[in-house]
């Protein structure tokens, strides 16, 4: 089997994620709210309309775009009108099935309105560029392990093509979603992510015993909406998966 | 005085990098060394000279120039050619003193040629866009923090004009970083470093007591080259200080 789509394989990239994902968010709160980043026109900017988080994120990612980041079946991007590549295609030979399953609003709706409210300080610091920049660290954190679910999909799929071709030859969201949950799994995560939330996020400074951000916001942040995203993404993937007759 | 300028604030921003170093160091020690990546050419990007991670850099300073980052007194750039600023320019009052230090060549050299092959498993593993997009947030983390030293440097000079003010008359480069060590201060940060690199790298999936980077690793980086760059900076925005006559 493609390696990318061994379980073993696909739960140490997940893994390995977390620590991105809390690193981020520790960066990221260390400044306040700044809820003008976020509000379209909020910080003017000549001749873009949008969020000045929005003109940060597109200019990233049409940079990335550039070396071809998003050709890589593991990355999605937040914006739309990207330059194409300056190098040449590679085929990645991705192991997934076509697809068109991009969340990403859904992401930044949750990243904006949800998770900054939550670990950040309310008000305003002017530290508007480096607000940005983390936002679009977080951003792609996020929406990276999110949509790794394509590959846990696949792989899941694959191990039980009969059981996975039913369902979703009857379009039954439904009976994926229980056939891709396993709670037990899920139970480990979030104590892990606690475990490792209050690693990073310790105060090392002084002996304050104080937490950067709250290790209890970061395992319900999983359980409550990474991991429910990540399960509709493959709910979503599995539904337009080919299935033979 | 200045809040910029007080040194339990600067002492503050400096110890608050430490996490940001260290974060960014952990995250890039995920890839391989991927030497491609900084041979110019090592990856053909059409109508660029340099290497694969110069194009990131250039790329994403030349986005940070148009919302200012560079205005800022405590950023520098590692690039040339940077657009002007798409928002008009606010005077953010720089408490320093008019100077024309930029060291990061040097801190780009010690980066590729030190840092990576230390913290980095040898070969390559074709990660070059993750690797890259490390790479940049890796070298914006201590440049900040080794030209913060600008700050300190203002700092220490008000606090005692007189005999900065004579040394830095006798361009007596030897004296003015004698007056800016301070040995103790330098070994508490070393310690609290390695502290940090141990909580922050450490690996919490397994119990295998391993690290991502050597916590002995960072305390050395910091004593034998950020600190010493940091003094570096120091002396030379001194000796470029204005004096009263």
């Amino acid at each position: 089997m493609n390696p990318l789509l061994q379980l073993d394989n696909i739960r140490s990239v997940l893994i390995r994620q977390e620590e991105t994902i809390i690193f981020a968010l520790v960066e990221r709160a260390q400044f306040r709210v700044n809820a003008r980043v976020y509000r379209p026109g909020g910080i003017a900017i000549p001749e873009f309309e949008g969020s000045f988080v929005d003109f940060l994120l597109h200019g990233t990612e049409a940079l990335h775009a550039k070396v071809r980041r998003y050709q890589s079946p593991d990355e999605h991007p937040f914006t739309d009108n990207l330059p194409p590549p300056l190098l040449e295609a590679i085929d990645h030979g991705s192991p997934l099935a076509r697809n068109t399953i991009n969340i990403n609003a859904r992401i930044k709706a949750l990243y904006e309105e949800t998770i900054v409210p939550e670990i950040c300080a309310a008000g305003d610091d002017e530290q508007y560029g480096s607000t940005a920049v983390c936002d679009v660290a977080c951003l792609q954190a996020l929406s990276k392990r999110i949509h790794y679910g394509k590959f846990v999909a696949e792989s899941k799929f694959r191990s039980d093509p009969a059981t996975y071709g039913t369902a979703v030859k009857a379009g039954d969201a439904e009976q994926l979603l229980k056939l891709v949950t396993d709670l037990a799994v899920e139970e480990k995560l979030c104590a892990r992510v606690r475990r490792k939330a209050a690693a990073y996020g310790q105060d090392l400074t002084e002996p304050s015993g104080e937490y950067k951000i709250e290790p209890e916001f970061v395992a319900e942040l999983y359980r409550d909406h990474i991991i429910p995203l990540t399960k509709d993404v493959e709910v979503a993937y599995l539904l337009q998966h080919p299935v033979s007759e």
